[in-house]
């Protein structure tokens, strides 16, 4: 990866801990509900909900917030409370006033890399709430641009690249989720590193392995150093 | 306006049909919620609850959605029903399929204009139902980029500027709203063209006549040609 100008960043679970607000959203609410259907059920039901709105809502709090409710509504069969559904837009205002907790190591790497690359964030979700988790993260200083996606498709990705006015082999994007962050760049001639979090949303889950000569996983962003030289 | 290089066009009620929609949309709800509130105050309360999320939430169909939910429960002191909390779902979900409406003379303005201009959407909301919008508005081709900010202060705007790498002397904003599309706009230098909607959002009316040298108030697109020479 030598040739590398610009390095762009997913931002949830890739630079700021997210999806274990979404688990722990989901825990409350799946108590929240068991008088009318078992934790397990609830999860199952809840993520069909999910898919079957995310055309129509997109990715991020909003979109989950209402899917919720709407979830509620159909699990109780019509007969959820008044305060449950309060409780539910409550918990979602809670995800969007929630601190924004860095991964470990990353604030090191970005002021690092940003003196010798141009680093931008690449996201999917919500334009706003994006722009308050940089804000909130202090890192917004080490970025030169944030690009909110609608979708992390290969066209997305080369409209991004062509904004940025750059060559495919000069763009690398880091993420943790293959199926976002880089089967879709590796499919437009672009670098992906890939480093995991703990914890993945069934939706962005992809089974396989992935080799290829554009590809590197990492443990942990303090790698990217010597994958780039 | 001899130097213009960039034309912006806001989207919603100035490219298309947008606010009526909303109110619409608040027509049932105050509608929907007869058994526990009049009309005139339902529509007052549902305006406050909108002010109160409006910095977490921001703009948009969704979050219009969940301010709707929010207050038909404090409106009906908690006792509204599952069946009406089902049917503002199902009111925003069809904001969100809605069909677009285009302007009169948008679309012919927009063709003459693209053969001399770089025109651009700037627009606030939410970015996937603006892509979705300008998708099905068949205006795309005519577009550069479309951009989604979530706010329309001067700051936004000169981000703006400098990322369409202008001088703020050969950028011209075009919308419907002196709040947003105009003052900002003349505030960091740049030229604003002013064509009224016939319905405005209590939010972005304003009381005051602008009179500026880099601004033009004109009935309908069909003007911006002569402003422009």
């Amino acid at each position: 990866m030598k040739n590398i100008k610009t390095i762009a960043f997913d931002a949830d679970d890739t630079l700021w801990v997210n999806e274990t607000f979404f688990r722990d959203a989901e825990h409350t609410f799946c108590e929240l509900l068991s008088d009318y259907i078992d934790y397990d059920n609830c999860q199952k039901r809840l993520f069909e909900m999910e898919m079957r709105n995310l055309a129509l809502y997109g990715y991020g709090i909003k979109p989950f917030t209402l899917s919720l409710i709407e979830c509620a509504q159909e699990v109780s069969d019509g007969k959820v409370s008044n305060a449950i559904i309060g409780d539910i837009i409550d918990l979602g205002k809670d995800m969007l006033n929630a601190p924004v907790t860095l991964l470990p190591h990353i604030e090191e790497v970005l002021e690092e890399l940003s003196k010798e690359y141009k680093l931008v964030v690449a996201t999917k979700g919500d334009l706003l709430d994006q722009e308050r988790k940089l804000e909130k993260s202090g890192l917004s200083k080490y970025f030169h641009h944030i690009e909110v996606m609608s979708d992390k498709q290969p066209a997305n990705y080369l409209k991004l690249i062509k904004h940025l006015d750059l060559d495919p082999t000069s763009f690398l994007m880091v993420g943790n989720s293959l199926k976002s962050d880089v089967l879709p760049v590796l499919e437009v001639g672009s670098y992906a590193v890939h480093i995991p979090f703990h914890t993945t949303w069934a939706h962005e889950q992809v089974d396989i392995e992935v080799s290829h000569e554009r590809f590197k996983s990492l443990e942990d962003a303090r790698s990217l150093r010597s994958v780039l030289s």
